[in-house]
């Protein structure tokens, strides 16, 4: 009896995390938004949304840690907790990565605006099915999809080598766009960290699932 | 009888974890002296430096996760153990920012070298000392040198705010330095990511100290 009540209290965490990673993808969907449509309004919802990720964040881990705590749980209930608890960092970094650019978008509202040679929704695009990848791979389980994303993070890799490169030589050939081309390489390199955070969530999925530690053996995890 | 062979393995983590922290510690050193005497050498230390804070990262977290299943811990000891985890991601992603920095310095060889208005060695060892605070509260068991730490975070933004603002200016005016003072914009922001991890590492040793979570809080730690 004791044990159906513990998986239930698990089952909670993991609605309670699935919220909090709701909260976090919605930031990063809002707050390129407000980049591409230079809209303050939809900044001020982004910070908004920061507030609840903090608090979803803190609920998550308080759980946890009172599930650990008390329940004293064995095996592959112990790891899904901790991995619970790191992919409850990384979603609240996610947050944080999304708050920055809707910070630097308020800094560009001051300039004019530039035509610029980079693919900023297509990055968001890509880093969002990562991150939506890696969420489907904790809710069904699935270690196969996880390793799709750890895959997918060569991907965001170069379009941000892309995306820096191209804006380089506008700062050097435009300077009057320097600025803007500046704040546009640090929101490419935002959504790679984005990316970095998915593939993060997915090392913790299959750490979970098959209790192998894949961080620093990403190539064979892979094979 | 078993809970001292406990109390020696939680004193032998923690012996583990400094480890950890000194290799990353080194490796901001080396990457940012690499950076500042643009030399591919120490660039290639810092790459094989990273090997062992892998493996070192991997062996802190086995053995954290060893405790957590064998010996169940309750409270303090408890926060303890996670709080290591914790840290240990934190100790990794300085790692990571230092060989980010190095590979920038490796980038940088190609082109000629320019007097650009930054302070990075300022930088560095600012972000140092909020490390080795941070660290020294984990040592000593000591929040009030936690707090100092996260005091210590309004500086280090302020000094990157500084650098992002001159080199905007170099980037605009001297275009041909352009590719130069972009580099130097990210070691430095690169640099207060460290310091935001010295952060959270002084926000762990809070949690484990007090039980109280003070990351959403901070205001309310340091009155």
């Amino acid at each position: 009896m004791p044990r159906i009540h513990f998986h239930l209290q698990l089952a909670e965490l993991k609605d309670k995390l699935l919220a909090m990673a709701a909260l976090s993808q919605q930031a990063v969907e809002s707050a390129v938004d407000a980049y591409l449509l230079r809209d303050a309004g939809i900044c001020q919802y982004v910070r908004e949304n920061e507030t609840a990720i903090n608090s979803a964040h803190r609920e998550v881990d308080e759980m946890a840690y009172d599930l650990l705590a008390k329940e004293q749980p064995m095996a592959i209930d112990l790891r899904f907790i901790l991995a619970v608890i790191k992919i409850n960092g990384d979603l609240e970094r996610i947050g944080d990565q999304a708050m920055s650019i809707a910070v630097r978008t308020l800094e560009l509202m001051k300039s004019s605006r530039a035509e610029l040679p980079v693919d900023i929704a297509g990055m968001k695009d890509f880093a969002g099915r990562m991150i939506r990848a890696a969420l489907q791979a904790l809710l069904e389980g699935d270690a196969h999809v996880a390793e799709s994303v750890l895959e997918m993070d060569d991907e965001i890799d170069r379009m941000n080598r892309v995306a820096k490169n191209d804006l380089t030589v506008v700062i050097q050939e435009r300077p009057t766009c320097a600025e803007e081309a500046l704040q546009a390489i640090l929101v490419a390199r935002g959504l790679e960290r984005i990316a970095d955070h998915a593939t993060n969530i997915a090392t913790d999925v299959i750490f979970w699932i098959r209790g192998a530690d894949v961080r620093h053996q990403l190539s064979l995890a892979i094979d």
